[in-house]
C-alpha cells in the first residue's frame, strides 16, 4: 500500500519471543496491558464512555480521557496478533461496545466535549485535544480490525472521520483548522489505507498543509473565545504546536516535543502516499536538526518541562532533561516512516538508540511502573516531572499511573508492536534493521521467505540468520550496519565475504538456497563518547556505551556523591554479562576515583583545597535499567579526569 | 526603640556620597527612581488609584499593584533624607493624595479588590496578595513620615492597620487568618515603633504565631470557595507559602524565597519586641539552613522559578538559578535584623556576601534596567525568569520592567536606605559593619560622635576612620573583620594595635580624643573558592572571590564556549584596577586553556579524542556589573584543570 515501494514487514509476520526484546515484549503482554486496563478501571477513564458524568462521580474526565483507552485497545490488538486471549479480547469488546454507544448521532465521539462541555465541541482546536483522541481512537480501530477483523470501533470510526471530514476542509462553510495536539493526520493516513478512502488521506494533507497559514486558525478561534491570542495563551507562542510557519517552511524542531514528531510521522506518511518531495525536504532538515543538536546520547528529546519540549540548539540539561518518554516514541514513530521515504541506515540508528535507552527507560523492569521524564542524572529530590510536589519525594522514581497517561499505553502499544520495525522489503531486498531474536515469514516477489534470527544482542556481538527460500530465489538481504559499529564481519554458510554497503546497509546479492545461513559480527567495544562542544552540560565528561546501549552508574553499585566521581583516562573498564542482574545485563566494571567529601566544615563555601581522592571499583549498568534496585543517585555523563 | 540593646544607626545620620556604594546611590536616585515612577504612570498603577478601573482601560490592575506604588514611595523617602528634591516630594504627594482618596469609609484600601473584584475582599488570603499590600503601603507611611513628618499617608495606613486590627485576631467574630505573602508582619512592627500602639505588634505576633496552626486556615477558606485545599492549590503544598508548621517548628527553609525571608525578618522584629527566645531559636535554625545549604555564593537564594523559591539542601544549579532579586534583598533584610538579636558578624557577613553580588547584579550599571533572576551562568538562549517566552529572546538580558514589577523598586527602596546598614550602637559601642565611604553622626551616650570612613573597598584593603568625640569620651570601637579576611590590621593614630575580637569584632575600646585615626587593612587576596561536595553541580569547579566581590567570566571579554575554559591550577591570576571599565573595578587577569571546539562532525555524539587545548588570557569582572556589556555567556564557576 506504501506508494514507496520500500515498506516495513507487518508485526503479523514477525514473532519476537526470546531474547532482548522477547523479554520485554513478554512483560508488556503479562503484567503491562493488564495493569494498564485496571488503571482504565480504577480511574473512571472505561466508565466516562458511558457519558453520565456528573458532579457526584469520584472522578472528572480529563479533555483527552480517550486517547487513554485508545492507546490500550491499539497495543491489545498488536498482542493479540501473537498470542490469541479470549479473555483480553473481551475485555476490548467490552470497552469499544461502551465506544461505539457513545457515538452521537451525527458521528461526534468524545467523552469530555459531550459529557462535560457539550458546549465546547471545537471551541478551542490548539489546547483542547479532540481531533488529537480522534487520531487515537482512529488507530486502534485500524488496529483491531487489522487483526481481529472485527469491524465494530473501524465502523464507529468511519462515521467520526467522515463526521470530522465535513467539519474541516478548504470550502465554505467548513472550518479551515487543524488539531492543537497533532495525531490525527498520521491515523486519517491509516485509515485510507485500510479502507482505500482518498478523503482521509485528503483530510491529513489539509491539516498538515494548512498548520501555519496566515491568518492562524488558533488566533481566529481565540478571538471567538473572547480571548486574546497572544496575551492569554499559556504557551505564548505557536511554536509550542509547530503552527509557527506552514510546516515545510520549517527548519527546526520546536515546541512541545510529542506534537512535533506525531506531525514529522503523519507529513512522512503524506509524503510516502502524495509523492511530495517538498515535505520530504523538510523533514529532511527538521531531522538533521533533531539528531544533530536537539537529542540525547538515550534518544530522549524534549529537554525541559516548560513546553514538555525542545529549547534551542546544544541545550541538552541531564538532572532537569524531560525527555518524555512519549517523544522517544514518537521519535520511533518518525524515524521508520524516514527511512521508508529515504532509506538509510542514519533513521534506524536513531530508531535504535531511542528504543534501547530512551523509550526502554519508561517501563520497570516488570512492566508495572513508568517514567514519564526520563533525566539523564538523578540526585535525591531531583524531580524533573511536574507531576510531583518539589518536596515530597526524596527519589525521582517509576510511578504506578499518571493523571496525564499518555506514556504508559504509549509505551505498551509500542513494544506490542515492536515486530514491524525489524524488516523492511523492497525493491528486490530484504533489508535487516534490528537485531533480535525473532522468526518471520516476509512476502517478496511472489514468494514466502522465511528468516530466523538468532542473536543474544545487543550483549553478544553476533547474530545469525537461518534463511530458507523455498524454491531458491534471488534478492538482496541488506544487513544494517549500526552507526556505532566500525567493524563488521559477514559469514554466509561460513565463508567470510565483503559486501558492498549501500546507504549503511550490507547487501548480500546472491540466490539464496534453503537452509543458507548467515553470521553478521558487529564489533561491539566499550567506548567513550563524547557530547558536541557547545552542549555545555556535557563539558569535561563522557558517557559509556557499547553497542547500542547506554551505560549510568547507579548509587546502588557505586555509592553516593555520584557527582565527585572522576573516571580516569587511563583508566580500561571491562564489559561482563551478569546472568543475575536485572534479568541478564552487560555490566561494565573498572577503576574510578572518588572524591572524599568527608571533614567539610559547616559551610557552603571555602577555600579550594587539593581534593583528596581514592579509587574505587565502579560498575556501570545500562541505562534503560535504571531505577530498578534501591533508589539513589544516577548519572550518565562522567566526569573524565 | 529596639528592644534589645543594639540598634542600627538611622540613615538620616548616615551620608554616602561618595566611593563603590556613593556612586550606586546616585544612580539609583538619578535615573532609577525617576524611571520606576514613569513606568507606574505608563503602566496604569498610578492611574489605578482612581480605582475607575473598567474593561475599557488599557491596563488591569494586578492583585498587588498596590506594593509597586509603595515601594516607590519608599525609596523616593529614604532618598529625600539626604537629598530633598521639592520635584520629588511633589510626585509623591500627589501619589499619596491618591491613596487617601481610594481609601474606602471602613478603612480598607486596596486597588484590585475595590475596583475590579470586590466581592472577593479577604477571600483568598492564601493567593491574594492585600495584606501584603497593606504592608509594603505601612512601610512607605511610616518611612515617608520620619522623613518629611508629613502625616497624610501614616494616617491613612493606621486607619486601615486599625481595620485589619478588627478583621483579624484570636477573638469570636475575627479571622484567625495571616498572609499568603509575608510583609504586614514587619511593616506592623514598623508601625508600632513610631505609633508607639501596642496593637500593631499584637497583630505582627498574632500573625505569626498563627501561621501553620491547625486547621490550616488557608483550607478553610479554600473550603470556603468551594476549592479543594490540595487539588486546587496551584502550588501543592504550604510549605510553599511557609505555613506547613508553626513557625517556631520550622528547621528548612522552604517554598518561596520572598515570602520566607520576609516571614523571617518579622519574626526577628517580633523576637526583638517581646524577647522572644523560642523565635529566635528558629531564625538561628532557619539561618543555619540557608547559610550552610541553600545560598549561592552570590547571596541569592531560591534557585528555582518553579515555586520561586527553595528546593533542596545542596541544590544551586547554575544558568537556570532563578536566585530573584528580591529574595537576595529580603536575606539582607533578615540578615540585619539577625545581627541585632544576636550579634555575630556572621550575619553582616552574608549581608555584605549579597549586597555586593547578588542584589547588586539586579540592576544595570545605569541603573535603568533590571534583572528579576540572577543566574550564575549564562548561555544564548538560557533563560531562568518565565516572563520571557523561552525561545524569543537570545540572551538573558534586564528589562525596563516587570508586569510583576517587586523586584525594581525593591532595589530602589534598598540601596536608598543602605545608610542604615553601617552602623550599629550598643552597649557604649558603635559597631561598623560595612566598609564605604561615609560621613555618620552617631548618637552613643547622650553624645555625637562623627565618624567619617575614607575608603575605595571592596577594590582596596584600606579603611581610614577619622573619629570626632568631643568631649573626648570612652567607648568601643567594633570593627567587623569579614569572614573572608584572613589578616586584619588596625592601627590608631599610626599605631598597630592588636585588639580583643568578639563575635568577628575587633574591639577598639578607648577613649577617643577629638581627631583620632584608625586605619584598617583587610588583607584580600585572591581566593579560588569552592562549594560544598555535596552541591553537585559546582563539582570540578571553582569561583573566584576577591573581598566580599565574586567574580565572573563574560564572552565579551573571553569569547565564546566558557564551558571549555580550564584554569590551571598553577595559573596564578592578578588583580589590577581598570578605571574605565564598568564606571572603575578591579579585574582579574590570567592564564586559562580553553578547549579547541573547530572541526567538529555534523554529529552530537562521537567516540572521545583527547581535546586540543590552546592557552589564552582570560580576564575575571566582579560578577554583579555583568550584562552590562554587549551580550554573552557569563560564568561564575570555572572548571580546574
Amino acid at each position: 500500500m506504501y506508494a514507496n515501494p520500500i515498506e516495513p514487514v507487518a508485526l503479523k509476520n514477525v514473532t519476537i519471543d526470546r531474547g532482548f526484546w522477547g523479554a520485554r515484549i513478554d512483560t508488556n503482554r503479562r503484567a503491562t496491558l493488564p495493569i494498564e486496563y485496571e488503571q482504565l478501571k480504577k480511574t473512571g477513564r472505561i466508565e466516562a464512555w458511558k457519558l453520565d458524568w456528573n458532579e457526584g462521580k469520584s472522578y472528572k474526565p480529563h479533555r483527552f480521557w480517550d486517547s487513554d483507552s485508545a492507546k490500550w485497545i491499539e497495543a491489545a490488538a498488536y498482542s493479540l496478533t501473537s498470542h490469541p486471549d479470549e479473555h483480553l479480547e473481551a475485555l476490548v469488546d467490552e470497552v469499544i461496545d461502551l465506544i461505539e454507544k457513545a457515538q452521537q448521532p451525527d458521528g461526534y465521539l468524545n467523552i469530555f466535549y459531550t459529557a462535560v462541555e457539550p458546549e465546547n465541541r471545537w471551541a478551542n482546536l490548539r489546547d483542547w485535544h479532540e481531533l488529537y483522541c480522534a487520531g487515537h481512537l482512529i488507530e486502534a480501530a485500524v488496529a483491531y480490525y487489522q487483526v481481529t477483523g472485527k469491524r465494530k470501533l473501524l465502523d464507529v470510526m468511519i462515521r467520526y472521520a467522515k463526521y470530522i471530514d465535513q467539519i474541516f476542509g478548504p470550502n465554505k462553510g467548513q472550518k479551515r483548522g487543524y488539531p492543537g495536539h497533532q495525531e490525527i493526520e498520521l491515523a486519517l493516513v491509516k485509515l485510507y489505507r485500510v479502507t482505500g478512502q482518498q478523503r482521509y488521506l485528503n483530510l491529513a494533507k489539509f491539516f498538515i498543509d494548512e498548520r501555519g497559514q496566515q491568518p492562524p486558525y488558533f488566533d481566529l478561534e481565540a478571538r471567538a473565545r473572547g480571548e486574546d491570542p497572544v496575551k492569554d495563551y499559556w504557551a505564548g507562542t505557536h511554536k509550542y504546536n509547530q503552527s509557527h510557519v506552514p510546516v515545510r517552511e520549517q527548519t527546526e524542531v520546536v515546541g512541545h516535543a510529542v506534537r512535533a514528531c506525531y506531525m514529522y510521522a503523519g507529513m512522512a506518511d503524506v509524503a510516502a502516499e502524495t509523492n511530495d518531495p517538498t515535505l520530504v525536504e523538510a523533514l529532511q532538515r527538521l531531522w538533521q536538526n533533531v539528531t544533530e543538536k536537539r537529542m540525547y546520547i538515550t534518544g530522549g528529546i524534549g529537554p525541559t518541562l516548560r513546553n514538555e519540549g525542545f529549547t534551542f540548539d546544544y541545550d541538552l540539561p541531564n538532572d532537569m532533561a524531560y525527555a518524555e518518554t512519549c517523544a522517544a516514541i514518537a521519535l520511533v514513530f518518525w524515524a521508520h516512516r524516514m527511512f521508508h521515504l529515504d532509506p538509510d541506515r542514519r533513521y534506524i540508528d536513531v530508531l535504535e538508540r531511542a528504543l534501547y535507552n530512551g523509550v526502554l527507560s519508561g517501563v520497570s523492569l516488570d512492566g508495572t511502573t513508568f517514567f514519564y521524564a526520563n533525566p539523564l542524572a538523578a540526585f535525591p529530590e531531583v524531580n524533573p516531572y511536574p507531576g510531583v510536589p518539589l518536596d515530597e519525594t526524596r527519589h525521582y522514581r517509576r510511578s504506578e499511573w499518571f493523571d496525564c497517561a499518555c506514556c504508559p499505553p504509549n509505551l505498551a502499544r509500542l513494544l506490542a508492536n515492536l515486530g514491524q520495525y525489524v524488516y523492511s522489503t523492497g525493491k528486490n531486498a530484504i533489508y535487516v534493521h534490528l537485531y533480535t531474536a525473532a522468526k518471520a515469514q516476509i512476502d517478496l516477489n511472489d514468494q514466502v521467505i522465511q528468516i530466523e534470527q538468532q542473536t543474544n544482542y545487543p550483549w553478544d556481538e553476533t547474530v545469525r540468520f537461518a534463511i530458507q527460500s523455498e524454491p531458491p530465489g534471488q534478492f538482496t538481504l541488506a544487513l544494517r550496519l549500526p552507526g556505532w559499529c566500525r567493524q563488521a564481519n559477514i559469514k554466509v554458510n561460513g565463508q567470510a565475504m565483503s559486501t558492498m554497503t549501500e546507504q549503511g546497509y550490507a547487501r548480500i546479492d546472491r540466490t539464496w538456497q534453503p537452509g543458507d545461513q548467515v553470521e553478521l559480527t558487529l564489533s561491539m567495544p566499550l567506548e567513550r563518547i563524547e557530547t558536541h562542544p557547545r552542549v555545555r552540560q556535557n563539558a569535561g565528561r563522557f558517557a559509556l556505551q557499547r553497542g547500542p546501549v547506554v551505560y549510568c552508574l547507579e548509587e546502588v553499585d557505586n555509592g553516593p556523591n555520584l557527582a565527585h566521581v572522576i573516571i580516569p583516562r587511563e583508566s580500561e573498564p571491562a564489559v561482563t554479562f551478569d546472568r543475575n542482574l536485572l534479568g541478564g545485563v552487560s555490566v561494565i566494571t573498572g577503576q574510578a576515583l572518588r572524591r572524599d567529601v568527608q571533614n567539610w566544615p559547616n559551610a557552603l563555601y571555602r577555600p579550594i583545597e587539593s581534593p583528596k581522592m581514592t579509587p574505587f571499583a565502579f560498575k556501570a549498568i545500562p541505562y534503560c535499567f535504571w531505577a530498578n534496585r534501591q533508589p539513589g543517585e544516577m548519572q550518565v555523563w562522567l566526569r573524565e579526569g
